[in-house]
């Protein structure tokens, strides 16, 4: 069996990642790998890691070079998916990288995206309650967030379980450099972002906090308010997510961590990691792992999760292909054995 | 007019940082600098940045070599200071680096240190209320903690005004290794930090934790109660600090800004940065600035801070010498008008 | 087919690069994984990024936790293998990623290294002419030297097709950290080594000196003698070789370019980049691959070549695998396929 | 005394350090800060480190803003510089950092620069023989290039003793990305820069080659031509040069060793470190000095020479400053004090 595979946006991190993984996945053909503005280019001079696909060419992004594949993953500016996925055939399976079909709300979408929405697709976190079985089958997936991937591995379990407060929720989390994309823009230049931390899209502003309100909001069964603040990392791939929310009273410390426990025991690419033992974003590079650890500060009265992804993995590219991998009923680690990249 | 000045444990990186500043401190003469098991080492090749003060050589800390000295810093591991000062007169300025006088509570300082309390001394933040005038003329001073540092400038003010509640305060901090020390550990090799972030501490269980509880609460007239999570990012110095509390119902937007307008508008060290501009620890670096933003999460109900400061500088030596500065009457600006260092 | 593979030195950085790609080659099965002080913790607790064998625990390294297997790979001090392998049977292939069997010349072994010398086994950098044919069966084999790697792939094929002069030939190195492996130092802490760079071993006294000489004088089919100088960069991984030499008289430009051509043209892991594409060190990241791009500067008379590869991969792990591979009649790149890891 | 200065080009990397230095200068008055698309902006939104002049506005780069100054630095691209000095007063110093006045031979010039020469003024590097005295009481003044300043200072004491051969002179440098220019492009992201190295200007093909050959040659007294490759580091600030040459036969190693400790013994900001101690950019940064120590390769015939700078300080604004001091018959270190900023 060899799916063919399509990869818009291939210019860009989040296509040269999906590629990167999609190269050395054992059921898949590379097929059309298309761009915008740089169509007609080599792959090997945009994307020079990737040996195995450096003679070819890019395509123009169109429903003509994208048609035919068995799955086209899009990744694309957001506005651009839903017109293009709607001259695509049902049957095929497309995966939308980006955020134009995540958000259930219309008013949150326009509120935080200024455009009209767009519709809701099944949402590719297959870790979260009852998500893995919608994505069975599905041939529209909307790739959660990077910030949203770590914010709602971290927090789910314990409000699914019903012991966390749905008020004074406060999410920190640092990113690498890549979730700013590969768009040349001087604050970004490595010599402002080396050695140096600076936030930014303070003070809810970001437009991954409804993205995180509506999975923490889904799994307490009741609306759940955040306050959330990215900062960026002088690295290029990470992401740390420090979550934090009031435990109900009453609640023992024990009955907290089987939440995790028991939420990702069965998970193969969340781990809780033994006690004693804090996650780092190195040892998760590069891979689909996401580490947790927790901890219950009974002084302050919350539980403090630490969550970590690789950005562009877990928290875009691989959980993408994760997802193709369920809607396909393949096996759902296809092509995604790779260990992380350390040091 | 020229003080002579001692300094200790200048082999580490808070002696280095002491002597970078004293060495351009134009009413200063850098008197004996010494170590413990450098005695004996030039101090080029412990710390090659130090240019003027290459063909040093460090002497063995003790009274009698720290001894005779207008003024002496104490860069020491805790425990090591109480000692120390002892035996030094009380009409030496002694400036401690360590921890071992912050603490007011000898409880918090037995559960979080492990040992008997060596009592309190003045504390070297002059922007926090009262402290400046604490300060002048005296001969004992404790330098914060460079967290403390960071997160007491982010929230005072709104405590002091009476505007923040007192629980389910959140203090997420990112510091760069420089904090850890300059002993040698497996887990603070470059191979180890470089491209990427950890959390540590968590929990409460970082002791700068009651240190910041202590000065929060003291700002706000009652038992404020905290989560603090320190994480460690890819970069020298540097910590960047969000800090979120919070907000009384019916608190205007304008009067929360404006409680840290006056509080830091006569500041010499200390800038509210123009609305719409975030900071970045680069542009603090080497100085003794502390640069904050604060945005008003209405939906959240929420106040956030950024506050950057150089873990070394404002957080540790500047704070030292500009305590210094304020405690003999001289210029508080003295030695310290240095501008960051960026890109 | 499954071969049983064991993994000294487990717990250090070549080690766990080892195993990193032994978890994924789809004919191995990872058996005794050992080390010394770190005999059994779990690997999860010191490899975090090893997913899949985070839950095996260290054995210590000896003749009786390392028979038995197909393959065994020495990740150990120089000094160490020799009497290791001696109590292996003969049958096994021992591998050693070590300096001990590198060197053909007793008396440089002596001279850089200090001790008696422990005789030579096939080299395993298969790009070199012959040596390809050499490691077809070979039960004992040395992994080349990381800067080795990258010089000897940079510079012999001018050598061998005698374009090169064997005196006044430059080579200058810059180095990620994990090169200098995961012992605790001081100067190696992230604090002293982000943001700068510095030179060591400089003036000829780096111990792979002579094995690189080695390696281009077999190809001149003369003495070649050379100036080598390794940097220290601010990363964790990667090499960057920068090596120079003078070219015969009325050499022809594209006769030069045709001898790398030639060399590499049907190498599955070299890759001389197109015209007008420089190397970088992260198109390489976490890959067996070695790029080079090279230059005539017609004014100075000399080539410049320009090579760049992981230290850890291709010039440790992914060789040793590579020539595991070789060995064992395998397909050369099982195991290896892994694109670069970037941004 | 107080000098009134003018800084053009102030929204650079070059403008943002000259006015860090000038900030601190005890006897320089900053007046007109001026920029291009930059006008009309404040300073502390463009370069936040610099708070001492964070509320002054840019001014519109012209002959009217920046005549009536006693000093003006030029900090603009390369072609802007002749034109705006020819307009302004013979009896202002006029400092261009940029390259325009720095090559002696309009051949070398137009090959490089592809324009017309616009005449040579005295090379602001006065550690070189002759150069002090030619800064004396000069009213224009070309600051060197960054590469070249860490190339000549490393290499000219050899040639000016007559120790080394014209021939097979090699250098490989490698820059911080500060270097590049604040300009935003892709390829000097974060993303893209941090944790590796790539070269560039390869063969011969950078602009700064023939300003090293004519500094060089002017030592040697004969015509030296070098091989000069820049490499991309990944760090903001700071250029390691590793210089080799080959050593004229029978010159005893002490000779050598002599040429270098003499040429810099009275130096204030050039030193030759104690025998054993390797350079290392760090003790360098954000400071006016130059490091480097030397070998003598025996076996290869050659001497090795590292050299540090931070190439927007001696490199760039701290060569400059020390220019205007010797112009000006000021004490040559004022407002040079600075320590390097480590760790």
């Amino acid at each position: 069996m060899s799916l063919s595979v399509a990869v818009s946006g291939a210019s860009g991190y989040a296509g040269g990642e999906l590629l990167r993984l999609l190269a050395s996945h054992p059921l898949v053909k590379v097929g059309a790998i298309t761009a915008h503005s740089n169509a007609g280019e080599r792959l090997g001079a945009l994307q020079p890691h990737l040996h195995a696909l450096a003679d070819r060419v890019l395509e123009e992004t169109s429903a003509e070079t994208l048609g035919g594949h068995d799955v086209v993953f899009l990744a694309l500016p957001h506005g651009a998916s839903a017109g293009l996925a709607a001259e695509l055939s049902p049957d095929t399976l497309v995966i939308d990288a980006g955020a134009d079909h995540r958000l259930e709300d219309p008013a949150a979408w326009e509120a935080f995206y200024g455009s009209a929405h767009a519709g809701t697709w099944p949402y590719g976190l297959p870790e979260l309650p009852g998500h893995r079985e919608a994505l069975r089958g599905a041939r529209r997936i909307a790739v959660p967030g990077c910030y949203p991937t770590s914010a709602l591995l971290a927090l789910v379990p314990g409000f699914a379980a019903g012991l966390l407060e749905p008020e004074d929720v406060v999410i920190v989390s640092a990113s690498g450099t890549s979730g700013a994309g590969k768009a040349a823009k001087a604050h970004l230049l490595g010599s402002e972002v080396m050695g140096g931390m600076s936030p930014y899209g303070v003070g809810g502003s970001h437009r991954h906090t409804p993205e995180i309100e509506q999975g923490l909001s889904a799994a307490a069964g009741e609306a759940v308010r955040i306050s959330f603040t990215p900062t960026l990392a002088p690295m290029a791939r990470g992401i740390l997510t420090t979550a934090t929310a009031r435990v109900r009273p009453g609640t023992p410390a024990e009955e907290l961590r089987d939440a995790w426990a028991s939420a990702y025991g069965a998970e193969p690419f969340v781990r809780l990691l033994p006690e004693g033992q804090w996650p780092a974003t190195k040892a998760v590079l590069g891979s689909n792992y996401a580490n947790l650890q927790l901890a219950f500060d009974a002084h302050a009265g919350r539980v403090i999760v630490s969550c970590v992804i690789d950005n562009l993995t877990k928290g875009t590219a691989g959980g993408a292909v994760q997802s193709m991998n369920i809607a396909l009923g393949l096996d759902e680690t296809a092509g995604l054995t790779l260990q992380g990249t350390a040091p």
